[in-house]
């Protein structure tokens, strides 16, 4: 019998996934599962998004250009300026979803056995476009007691080898809700020049920073003009996954010109999605206005929750939707499993996902757990109570 | 300034793509251009597919499952029981496209610098998705003279060496429309299974048989069980290219674990794509049969129209919407620029796939373009005449 490859044997699982067959003996036993682990928002997809899908009038649903077409790149690149990022549609690439721009990124800047430096814990994710692309990522570890700030900067330089290329930033965090300043923008911009890097800033989540303050885009960095990619969605923006649509953007020619061979071997970005995306663009600003006092006041709720029981430690977040929870408890694996399998209030129990998954150093991570507040506050009231009571009863 | 991967720079551009900016000055001009060099049918997509996207409920655009819908999976399931292929829909992950499945089943079966054997001429795209993985394609070079049937066994033998993990096939092939019988499949299978390698059989184009032809998968191949990897489509077989819906097919449980974790870093397929394309299962048989027809005659026209041409050789096709000529000229790359950018009839003229893109050992092909013939007979006819008379006046 033929064997997979070492590569295909190296893909990391999504570190949710192990816990999905236990959620299902769970609902098999009738019982209710409040899900504090996935990042599909519960938020409505603008009507206007899917309206425009509604209406098409194609009677061909052909291939559009390998780079997305013309005249939505030429909108997107008029939603950047509206955030203070000005662009041209040439430095634009459509690409199926944020995770391909992620693939296509890597494949275009990084070969084999080359290494990225990413603060951790980072997006599972990266560690499996990292084993697809064979790039070895080197983690940087930020901390809870520091909201998940940036480490210092001499932190990042020891870690520079001839094999280094890239720094890979998210911009606010999945997993840890921080959003960096335009200060530690700056000095990731200082560093990756110093040592001719690329700087790769995944900024899925940029309308979901709150409390007044601006997200500070790498393209806004006008030293970093041949140094940044910019990795973007309209997955979280307009909570619409499921269309798989997103962007890689770049000044940096070479880049772009790259990017665009990996998107012709493709082919074509899906069209239909396209067309959603394209209209989404005209989404007033109040939705997002909206968007965010909800993920804001489920954040206050959330956090002030938590804060409540003892023994645990919380970073709150800045942005994005979702906090990593420090748990006085040994393996975070163990508990997320107990608690579909042995746990529950009244046929009532919570998923959510362990953190080990979104570190790369071994062993650490081990006793958090991250939440996404994509739940109504009702339910993240009642699922942060179960978390509680079940703490109080659970042995490692 | 930063510089590209080595691996971004070896991977190859689409062979029309350079023709592009030629085409281009030729609109300008006010030319009329026939296309031949694409693949995207003019066929219209069934209604039922279109429709059931108009009239879907979702008011949250959501990811599905990775590995697609449940619901979708088990009806492609019975779509392949109607053609001798049985298989549970666990045996199935869906794809973005028959493109991310080629890149999922490279990845899951090979590690960099593994080889894979394909027969050439082939789909130009193996070689994007070959660069992108770091894997090396070895061609056994099938010929014009025999309608490109497969290549004696010995020839693959010849060319398996510890580093071979597959032989790779694309049935009925894309760009010479060859149909490979039983038979072939047969021999195929006896030398996968003696070198203990994995087929890879690309049949997007299974619908496309003609002269009352059944095409015989990989699939039906009992023996294969362990070794056969299908990739599939929906963008040609129901004319949505633009979908982006595809699958891998494998009954080997551990290819389809491992491509499993390159869908779940990916998160998910296409959702409206997906509700199009289980629609689309509904087709009736008759939109199949009328498709057929229609190529059937394009392919006799075109046929006989280029068998007519002084100098001109030609594979008939007997699957598929391609067909690959040999031309009375040197080099076809040459060729084809010179025909948008210097010749005309009455202001119109062809654009067409130079062959050499099709070729992975140098030098091979460069006499040869690939026609789609994707046009309605009428444009065909005018298309091969102007083909005609500019090879009259052609000099290389
Ligand atoms: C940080 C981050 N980047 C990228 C992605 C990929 O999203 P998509 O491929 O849906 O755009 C996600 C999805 O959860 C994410 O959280
Ligand atoms: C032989 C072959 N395989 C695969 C594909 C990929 O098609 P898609 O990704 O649209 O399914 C094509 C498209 O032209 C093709 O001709």
């Amino acid at each position: 019998m033929p064997k997979i490859s070492q590569k295909g044997a190296l893909m990391p699982q999504s570190p949710i996934r192990k816990l999905v067959p236990f959620a299902e003996e769970a609902y098999k036993k009738g019982k209710t599962v409040y899900h504090l682990n996935i990042g599909q928002p519960d938020i409505k997809t603008p009507e206007i998004a899917l309206d425009a899908v509604k209406i098409n009038s194609l009677d061909i649903l052909a291939y559009t250009r390998s780079e997305g077409s013309d005249e939505y790149r030429a909108k997107i690149a008029n939603y950047y300026s509206k955030h203070e990022i000005h662009l041209v549609k040439e430095d634009i690439i459509v690409t199926t979803g944020g995770s391909e721009a992620l693939l296509f990124a890597f494949g275009s800047i990084m070969d084999v056995d080359d290494e990225v430096i990413i603060p951790e814990p980072f997006y599972a994710n990266y560690n499996g476009f990292s084993t697809a692309s064979g790039v070895n990522i080197v983690p940087v570890i930020s901390k809870i007691e520091n909201n998940f700030a940036l480490p210092p900067i001499d932190a990042f330089e020891k870690l520079i080898t001839p094999k280094t290329k890239a720094i890979l930033i998210c911009n606010p965090g999945n997993p840890t809700g921080y959003l960096y300043t335009k200060e530690e923008i700056k000095k990731l911009a200082e560093i990756v020049i110093k040592h001719d890097l690329f700087l790769i800033a995944d900024e899925v989540y940029r309308e979901f920073a709150y409390d007044g303050i601006t997200h500070y885009s790498i393209m806004q960095e006008e030293s970093l003009k041949e140094h940044a990619i910019m990795i973007d969605s309209v997955s979280k923006r307009y909570s619409m996954c499921g269309a798989r649509i997103g962007c890689l953007v770049s000044k940096n020619k070479d880049v772009i010109a790259t990017a665009l061979k990996f998107a012709q071997a493709r082919l074509s970005p899906p069209t239909l999605a396209q067309i959603a995306s394209e209209a989404a663009l005209q989404t007033p600003q109040s939705y997002f206005d909206e968007v965010k006092t909800e993920y804001v006041s489920r954040r206050d709720i959330l956090i002030a929750e938590l804060e409540k029981i003892e023994g645990v430690k919380v970073a709150k977040p800045k942005g994005a939707f979702y906090c990593i929870v420090e748990l006085p408890i040994k393996n975070s694996d163990a508990f997320a499993q107990w608690l579909l399998e042995d746990f529950d209030i009244n046929g009532e129990t919570v998923m959510v996902a362990p953190a080990a998954g979104f570190y790369s150093t071994p062993g650490v991570g081990l006793n958090q757990i991250r939440i996404a507040y994509v739940l109504n506050k009702d339910s993240l009231v009642k699922a942060v109570n179960i978390l509680k009571e079940a703490l109080k009863v659970y042995k490692d």
